[in-house]
Parts: C-alpha cells; sequence; structure tokens
C-alpha cells in the first residue's frame, strides 16, 4: 500500500538476534523504516549470505531482503549501542541467547521479544526469562504478537500486530520504531495475555493440521479453533490476563491465521502427523523449530498447575507423545455431551 | 465418523421450508434422524428431483439425499401434523413465507429458523419476524447458527451448531431432533446474540473477500476477522447480546468458516467485486441470496440507530452502493491512527 506515515522515523541503531524467519521479517521491517539493523547468528555462511546477497534463503525463500540490513555472528558488534533490541530465538534457545548478550545490552535500550512458547524447565514466560537474564524489570519487556507471517511481511502484505508492556512508554517505543504504512503497530499492556495467547495458539494448529490432514471439513476446524480460543482463555484467565486480549489481534487473530494459512508450520506439522508420519520423521521433513511441539508439554503442565481443563492440549499431548492416533483424537474432540454452550 | 449416539431419536414429522442449500442440508440431518422429513419449495421441477432423484442439483450439486427426505410444492402437505417446523428461507423472503404457513403450523410444533440477516424494511431480527407472522411469543422461536457449510453437512462431515431459544425447552426439542454424531448441536439462551452474529458474519466475509480478491495475504484478513469481530460485539452489546455468543461457535466459530472457506457465498461475493465487477454482475453470477449485501444496508441502519461504530460495515456499504473502490475501502480499513488496542 502506498499511504504516507506521517511521523517520519528517528534513526535508531537496532540488534536482532536471531536470524529466523520472523526475526528477519522484523529486522526488515525495522530497516524499511529507515534504523541501522544488525541481526546476529551463530551461522557464519548465513551472516555472509543476509550481508552480501541480502537474502536468507532457508527461512525465507524467494524474499529479497533491505539493502541496509546486515547480520554478523559477533555479538558484540551486533548489540553495541543499540537503542533497541529485538529477540526473536526459538523459546529453547532464549535463556542461552539472552545470558549471552546480557553484558551487551545497554541499560536503556528497548528490549522487545516476538518468540511464541514457554520455557520448557520451568514454564516461565519469556518476558519473564529475558528479565532474569538481563537483569532489568518485567514490566519494561515488551512482547510482540498478532496474526503475522514473516513471508508476508518481507512482502508488505499489510499486518497488524500488538506491542504489550506493563509498564508504560516502552511498548510505545517499540511500537514507533516499527510502524509504518503496511506494519500497523497497536499498543496494549497485558503482557501475560498476549504471551499465553501466542503459545497456546500454535497448539490448536497442530489441531487444525490433524483434522484438515485426515479430511475432515472447514466446519470442524472452525469448531477446533472456537473451543481453542475458549481454552486459551481458561488458561489466560487462570495466569491473570486480561480476557479483552484474546479477542483481539494477539488472541483471535492470531489464531485464525495459524490454523488457516498454510504458511504455518504447526498447521503443517498438524497434517503431516495425520498422513501418518511420526513425530520424529515430521520434525525431521520441517528442518525448523515447530513451537507447538514443546508448548504442548508445557501448556499440560500449566494446566494441571493452574488446575484449567485444555481439552485440545490433552489429545494432542497423547498424540504427539502417547502413541494415541490422530483420528482417535480429533473424534475425542468433536464428540461430547450434549449440553449448554456457555 | 462413526461413533453411536447413545439415545436413539423420537420419530417426529417435520416440515423444511424452502429448499435452499442450508434447508436441504438441514432437511437431511433430520432424515438421517430417522424423522419423517418433507421439505416445501415453489418450484415444481425442484420437488419432483429431491422427490425422485434425490439430489438437489441447483444448490448443492453432487449431494445425494437421504431417501426418506420428500419435497412438496403443496405447504398444507407439508405442514400437516408437522412436531417440527424449520424456516431457512431467505431474509427477504422470510415474512411472506411465514404468513403463508402460520395457518398451517400447529400451535404445539417447535418453529426453528435458520436464516442468518435482519428484514430490511423494518430491521427486525427473524425471531421477531416469525413470532408476528406465526402468532407465537418470540421466547419461543429456536435460531440454529455455527460454523456449517451445507456442502460439508450432506457429506456427514463434523458439525458443530448451536440452537437458541430464550424460553427452556424449545432448543433443547431443537437439540433432541437434529443431534447426531456428526452434527453436535450445542443450547444457547441469547437468541439475539445468535442472530446479529450470524446476521453480521456476512458483511464481515465479503470484507475478507475484497481483501483476498485484492491480493492482501492472511495477515490482513486475520485483522479483519478480527475487527470484524469487534463489530459485531459492539452492535450486540447494543442490542442486547451476552458478549460471550461472539466468542462461541455462533460468533467466531461461523467468522472464520464464512471468511476464510472458498465454499462461502459472501467471500466469493467480495472477491468477485475486487475483480471489477459490478455488483449487478456478481449477484447475476453468483444465481443465489447473498445475505450479506443486503445485510450491508440493515446493519449501516442498525449502527446509526444504536450509535455504533461499524467501520466494516461503512466500508463495505461505500462499495456496494456508493462506487467506492474495492482497494480504496481495504486500504481505509487497514490504515487507523496508531492506538492501543483495547
Amino acid at each position: 500500500m502506498t499511504i504516507p506515515e506521517s511521523s517520519p522515523h528517528k534513526r535508531l541503531k537496532a540488534a536482532v538476534l536471531v536470524a529466523g524467519s520472523w526475526g528477519t521479517a522484523l529486522a526488515s521491517v525495522l530497516a524499511s523504516n529507515g534504523h541501522e539493523v544488525v541481526m546476529w547468528t551463530r551461522g557464519q555462511a548465513q551472516a555472509d549470505e543476509i550481508r552480501e546477497q541480502h537474502t536468507n534463503g532457508k527461512y525465507l525463500p524467494g524474499a529479497q531482503l533491505p539493502s541496509g540490513l546486515t547480520a554478523t555472528t559477533n555479538m558484540d558488534e551486533a548489540l553495541r549501542d543499540a537503542q533497541l533490541v529485538l529477540f526473536a530465538a526459538p523459546s529453547s534457545a532464549m535463556r542461552q541467547v539472552a545470558a549471552a548478550a546480557a553484558p551487551m545490552v545497554a541499560r536503556d535500550a528497548v528490549v522487545i521479544h516476538a518468540t511464541k512458547g514457554f520455557e520448557i524447565d520451568t514454564l516461565e514466560r519469556m518476558s519473564h526469562v529475558l528479565a532474569e537474564e538481563l537483569g532489568r524489570p518485567q514490566q519494561e519487556i515488551v512482547v510482540l504478537s498478532g496474526p503475522s507471517h514473516a513471508e508476508e511481511v518481507v512482502k508488505k502484505l499489510p499486518t497488524t500486530v500488538v506491542v504489550a508492556s506493563e509498564a508504560e512508554g516502552f511498548a510505545e517505543k517499540a511500537q514507533d520504531a516499527l510502524i509504518n504504512s503496511d506494519f500497523r503497530v497497536y499498543t496494549n499492556r497485558d503482557v501475560t495475555g498476549v504471551e499465553v495467547a501466542g503459545a497456546i495458539k500454535n497448539i490448536i494448529a497442530l489441531g487444525t493440521g490433524l483434522s484438515d490432514g485426515l479430511g475432515f471439513g472447514d466446519n470442524a476446524k472452525a469448531a477446533l479453533i472456537t473451543r481453542g480460543l475458549a481454552e486459551i482463555g481458561r488458561l489466560g484467565a487462570a495466569m491473570g490476563a486480561n480476557m479483552m486480549t484474546f479477542a483481539g489481534l494477539a488472541g483471535v487473530g492470531d489464531l485464525v491465521v495459524t490454523c488457516t494459512s498454510p504458511h504455518s508450520r504447526n498447521w503443517r506439522a498438524g497434517s503431516m502427523l495425520a498422513s501418518g508420519l511420526s513425530l520424529d520423521e515430521v520434525l525431521h521433513r520441517m528442518g525448523m523449530v515447530v513451537e507447538g511441539v514443546r508448548t504442548t508439554r508445557s501448556a499440560k503442565a500449566l494446566a494441571a498447575r493452574y488446575g484449567v481443563e485444555m481439552p485440545i492440549t490433552d489429545q494432542l499431548y497423547e498424540v504427539l507423545f502417547q502413541g494415541k492416533t490422530p483420528r482417535e483424537a480429533v473424534e475425542s474432540l468433536m464428540m461430547r455431551d450434549r449440553t449448554n454452550e456457555l
């Protein structure tokens, strides 16, 4: 779209860790806004490719990245003088990446994360992990979420996201840096709700992938999405979230896009499971992190801790880790006693 | 699916008016449950086709209907002794069909409707129109809604719906008659919410059809669905609905299936408009009622009456009736001032 953005961006130095598809897409948004953006990745070949060819072929095949976007394997170079630091590591790597970055992150840098999942051992949300490792108040950590396939963001297709921080001013700084005419950024104060919704929707996407892979139709998928939203809401309420968040972009918006789009890794993993592949085979073929698999373990434990009913999570857990067939699982989900809806 | 239904159905005589795709699909569910089902239609050829060939080629091409399902052009024959009467006429024809049926509908028959829209002149909900014409309390009228493409229901793909009546006992009778292992029926008391959600979602589907037709992606579509849900909620709240309904099957469930499935007529009409066809051309090519077009007029008037903001409805109104281009409309919807989400 070609609508001019009224307020020009104040040029910042920004660091993005790591260079997966979502990190790369967000780095591209920042670079398009005129910021000086350095991505950090462990892989020298990947860093060279991004810096020299302006592509990231493994994660965003076919996409041309902004020429101003650069990359390095040297964390100090990426983080030095960075006024904005965006973490987009897989949830399982977040603590390690944050710990390595901590000594180099400036005290007054805006810290944003865009990772959807819980830490597997502690069941902590990502904002908590970052706050611990970076030694700063959790209220200042910004989470970014919403219906946003990376593949569309790098093509500048219209996208809306939410940035949330509990303390005022931090989400607003992230909004200022990221917003443009194609990438609309809204603020929110409910970090818990945004993080819980972003994590659990990957489980629901695995479930709708199973359903679609088995040949059930759009009616069944919509039923799963509806129940999935209820399941997210129950856990979120128990963890102290604002229920309105689940009706918004980070809730229903992200849930819908993840459950209905072929871009979604978790949906694809579910549909591959339905075709009879084992979990190991699916993960091998995907070649990328499928957050929903780990999140199913975390959510199962969180459901027990908070005493909430999570039937889709329960069924996925049995399929992924206990040998239940996808068909039995989806049929269990579609069959319930006749009952009042509310 | 092959899960046995524990409670067998008490055999009823049921009448279904008229024989569009949704009426035919619901009549098929009733017939599969062992009820004696007669459909009423104005078209002799259509009635003959349903009765003799067990197909309804115009509305459900390729579908084989249950052999016990019959049809007639004689309303008295359809309604005589019917213990359950299901109205699935287009919203614009509902009053006329109900008025014609009224003298023949038994006082103790369960009356259900499955029509999504408002009466264009009065802006009344369908349960009100039926109550007036049939001379019975509106609280006893049952509305059926939810994520349920007719094409999937006749194939016995798993489907979930809601039946709602304000007075207790009526929705429950509808549930008893309709439920089976493939067609799961939940009850609800919020007739207003179910009717408002079912009507307005067709407008949102037109909007997502426009967006998809213009080549915008799944991120944009998810944003429209999220805002559409908020728009439904605002009107519903003003009209006295229970907000929980919008998080359920008749709300988010039906909205998702209508906005993301190629089966949806309203979505298809929107995508055809985006390709540059005029409204008249689109309606001519569809050859079936596109409820969202009329509903856009009604909702525009209802928004004014109740003083609620309905930006998607406003934009669709300008596209449908005032010559605004689809691109301008979708861009207006995607651009908003930077703001807090909630």
